[in-house]
């Protein structure tokens, strides 16, 4: 018996490359695709080649966007502090978060020797330049990197070669999650937390 | 700040429309997407416009296929014994096991009162008419249906309609799964499990 046919195979086949999603996944979606409208597949399919063909990266800030121009400097934000992140969904978390008006520049990865992505393959050249041709100047450059061995190892890249600008690096806070206990906190981050506790007032 | 643009929140909202693919899972696979070659993309939506457009659901088993008349009734297989399944992924199900040689039938789901599914909306009128035409003839009808009170119920139906044509009709053993503990099982099956205990040999 031929089953599944061709048809649907190839659908699988592709879907389940995707990350995160197996065969049963897969499956699982193109039944459903199945059972909607064909409306829905062509819209889907529409919306993911729109993407993949139009979509621009800001030559300034590195973050997608409709445009090689982006928003990312709107008069509406404190231009002087540059908030430095891996990837895009770290500036959509901080986004929602509301606490940070300044302006962005992703990285597009962490340095990490073993998967052999050095500085240079990172936007973080343009990150200097970008501090170097600010106007107005840049006061303040804030580390949101991961808390793993790569994001340290990049946030002390950058940080030697702006404290040597005399720029101000700071970095996001490490320590407790608000809602954890103490009692199940790792010793590294509790560590910190007392090393680098902040003063009540 | 526009962020993320009109391009990116389309393809997230197409994409989590699908089932369990939520807001997150969406944007990773849009940056997934976004990071790798053009063509991954035109392959993926490719797939799903053919998949959409083409698929077909064979007149005979209703199980999805590239025809309207599938491969189901291939000589190597026993022609005399239809299993009945509930949807296609049990039709896969059952094929990977090695253990079965007849025909399928797929309902297209189960009779359920309180979403308004009566046995007019599934394929069980076709199913009827396939004994009573079948040559040669069906000896035996396998229930291979989900044991909750909906598959519970189709069975039933099912099984009161062919005894009368005086087909036998089976049902898939219920009982603790290999590997399972019995101090773990729930009553209901450990109880039906010794019901219908099985004689060694």
């Amino acid at each position: 018996m031929n089953f599944p046919p061709k048809i649907v195979e190839d659908a699988i086949e592709e879907i389940s490359k995707l990350p995160g999603i197996g065969k049963k996944t897969a499956l699982r979606l193109v039944l459903h695709l199945l059972k909607q409208d064909k409306d829905a597949t062509s819209n889907l399919t529409a919306a993911l080649s729109h993407l993949r063909e139009d979509v621009q990266y800001c030559g300034t800030c590195h973050m997608i966007s409709d445009t090689t121009d982006c928003t990312c400097r709107t008069i509406t934000r404190d231009l002087a502090t540059i908030c430095v992140v891996q990837d895009t969904p770290d500036v959509m978390a901080i986004e929602n978060t509301h606490q940070y008006k300044g302006l962005y520049h992703v990285l597009g990865g962490v340095i990490s020797p073993i998967e052999g992505i050095g500085p240079e393959d990172l936007h973080i050249e343009s990150l200097f330049k970008r501090i170097d041709t600010s106007e107005p100047k840049i006061e303040e450059v804030i580390l949101a990197l991961n808390p793993t061995m790569e994001g340290d190892t990049t946030a002390f890249y950058i940080t030697k070669k702006l404290k040597a600008l005399g720029i101000k690096v700071t970095t996001i806070a490490r320590g407790i999650p608000i809602g954890g206990e103490l009692e199940y906190a790792d010793e590294v981050t509790l560590g910190r937390s007392i090393l680098t506790r902040t003063i009540y007032d």
